[in-house]
């Protein structure tokens, strides 16, 4: 318990963008988030009080970081399985539970529980040499390959056309999956959350949208999805938050094919296709997230405009020069490759009052993830315009 | 600057909840709000990285925020004048300026600039003596005397029957103005922003319901309020921040008479009649007040529902035991002085799950202001209602 609130403390492992994000939600219900930070300059660590700096392999400092909080979560999922068994072995409470989250470490795992549960997966063969490959193949073309722990953002995912490249992989000594490569209609995601009372909540299913393997647009509702293949989705996600044991923020990223609907991957924290949450709906991923994680009950996750649309914010070719002067001068007439992040700021915030920003603190470097914009209304073409106007503004420091 | 992100340093002066909900919004902006804190256990220093111990009343402490910031802003009106006037003459930017937020800090000199500039204000005088209360009171019976600086939750208003009621207070040193006592239709209050570069933004003006002089309940926008009526508050409050040289929020608190709207306070900072729009306005009064301090161009200020009820949490006659235990047991069977501030947001979540609560860091001791609640919807009665209870559990511990 907080000693000065009475209220019992969140740690959170990991001080990126989710923490960030997390720390915010936090601070309305009388938290103060206890972080675990590798460094004092993490996107967290920088708007934080409480931060302890450690690296999540370290058993120790997670340990330190379990003192006194009341349960532990994660930012991210790079915490080895046994440093989190062997802190529920020491009656330390820590959502989602390591027999949970392991579905969202390890694909292979993830993969056959899913089988096992009867719910919708690409064809997939575990993978233990270059004979497996082939053999999975057999006359299918391109096939995809997954390294089963440590992906993200497109990372951990190649496309496979013979033999020689999947031998580079395993020579490598990557661990790996293969699975078929699914006639792609688009992607979904289903995210919901679960406390350990067994209550779950779920937002409506949105369209995810991709460059490059990393998530750039998220649709909210996921845009003339039927209402038959929206609540099959929803179910589907309640359903693995439950038979997984899950507690907290679970988002079920799916493919829609011809044929359905299937799972592609899991995450078991706050997630990217639910940024819009902040704005868009009556309960963001990140207080539900804290709400479910110490067993309150969850909050309305209705939606507060007809149409939401979150963009990420990713850097461009040019990254802006820093530190800015300030106060702004001729901001107005410089090239977009003089313009610092304030002044992009300035220009977007001008040509978009409607359009909300999150900037994680980070500097602003060619491909690097460091911030979202979320648009809203009726209109879903005019939602996404000013979303992916707003984003360019900041990305390219010029119109678009 | 920021020396990792690149970005313009907002300190401000106070660690109360309005820096702490300040801080919440400024790190959507990219910010990582400056705090100048009386002490590490204040609300915003529980939840911020970059915090400074020190007294506003302390010029050391004030250059020392300001130092490494661009911008000095406050979450209170207590800064000596003298000490601002010394910053700006140092260059440091100051917003609102002194010459600004004095008309918030001396209500002699408010009514006096108020009067100057013809804006609608109760009949009052300035106090030498207490004859001048004498000749002020006439006939009119009761009549209003106020502290000219340092009054707030009614603290430094006293209703005056007589002369002995006034010698009182001037024995007791205490600078005062005298009022009429007006007829009360209602209160309502006018919240705006003004950035440097001069540009305004008016959000819906609201109804403020008093309790003991204290702020209890707000609801947005003034429900039957006339179109007429409303622009007309709209449009004094966006004249008074434009003579007055407002920069930041600037909340206007207006007595409804039956001939009219009088001005009765200014306040230059985030204000309690504008904490609704933290989820009703597309843009929350912490946001638009770091904009403005920034000057940053300002963010569309419509609401996100029909009505918006906010309702301050006040400690009740019964302080809930803290800390308490974790997991929650029997809170269940508890009688409500057993059971703490977190089985009470345990109760209230599962009543009100679409509330949202906004918890300060205090403790729930009787008649403190230490949270507030916000409900939304079509339904002004229900919404109202919603609201209510969701204090009434978090108060009392039980449901209304």
């Amino acid at each position: 318990m907080h000693p000065r609130t009475g209220l019992p403390v969140v740690g959170m492992v990991g001080a990126g963008q989710l923490a960030r994000m997390t720390h915010q939600a936090a601070i309305a219900l009388g938290q103060s988030l206890r972080i675990l930070a590798v460094s004092p300059d993490d996107g967290a660590a920088l708007v934080a009080a409480d931060v302890l700096i450690g690296d999540h392999t370290d058993l120790a400092a997670l340990r330190k970081l379990a003192d006194g909080a009341e349960v532990v979560t994660f930012d991210h999922e790079h915490v080895p399985p046994e440093h989190l068994r062997a802190l529920a072995a020491e009656g330390i409470t820590v959502y989602p539970g390591p027999d949970a989250l392991i579905h969202a470490q390890d694909k292979q795992v993830m993969r056959e529980k899913l089988t096992a549960l009867g719910a919708p997966v690409p064809r997939w063969a575990p993978v233990a040499s270059v004979e497996d490959v082939v053999r999975f193949a057999g006359d299918a073309g391109t096939i995809v390959a997954k390294a089963t722990r440590g992906g993200y953002d497109g990372r951990g995912v190649w496309m496979i056309d013979d033999a020689e490249q999947a031998r580079e992989l395993l020579d490598a000594g990557t661990p790996l999956i293969v699975e078929e490569r699914v006639p792609l209609v688009r992607e979904l995601a289903a995210v919901v959350a679960r406390s350990p009372f067994g209550q779950v909540a779920a937002w409506p299913v949105v369209e995810t949208v991709q460059r490059d393997g990393i998530n750039v647009e998220v649709i909210a509702p996921a845009p003339g999805l039927s209402e038959e293949r929206a609540v099959e989705a929803q179910e589907l996600a309640i359903r693995l938050a439950s038979e997984l044991g899950v507690v907290g923020v679970l988002a079920v990223e799916l493919f829609e094919t011809p044929d359905g609907i299937l799972v592609n991957e899991l995450a078991m924290r706050p997630h990217n296709s639910a940024h819009w949450t902040i704005e868009g709906s009556r309960t963001s991923q990140f207080e539900q997230h804290v709400r479910a994680v110490l067993d309150y009950p969850l909050g309305a996750t209705g939606l507060t405009a007809p149409y939401v649309v979150m963009a990420n914010l990713l850097g461009g070719d040019v990254t802006p020069p820093t530190p800015g002067t300030y106060p702004r001068s001729d901001a107005h007439h410089r090239p977009p490759h003089e313009m610092t992040l304030d002044e992009r700021l300035h220009h977007m915030f001008a040509a978009e009052p409607g359009v909300k920003v999150h900037l994680y603190g980070k500097e602003l470097r060619p491909g690097r993830k460091v911030g979202h914009v979320t648009a809203l209304g009726d209109d879903l073409d005019d939602v996404r315009r000013r979303a992916r106007r707003a984003v360019h503004w900041l990305r390219e420091g010029e119109p678009s």
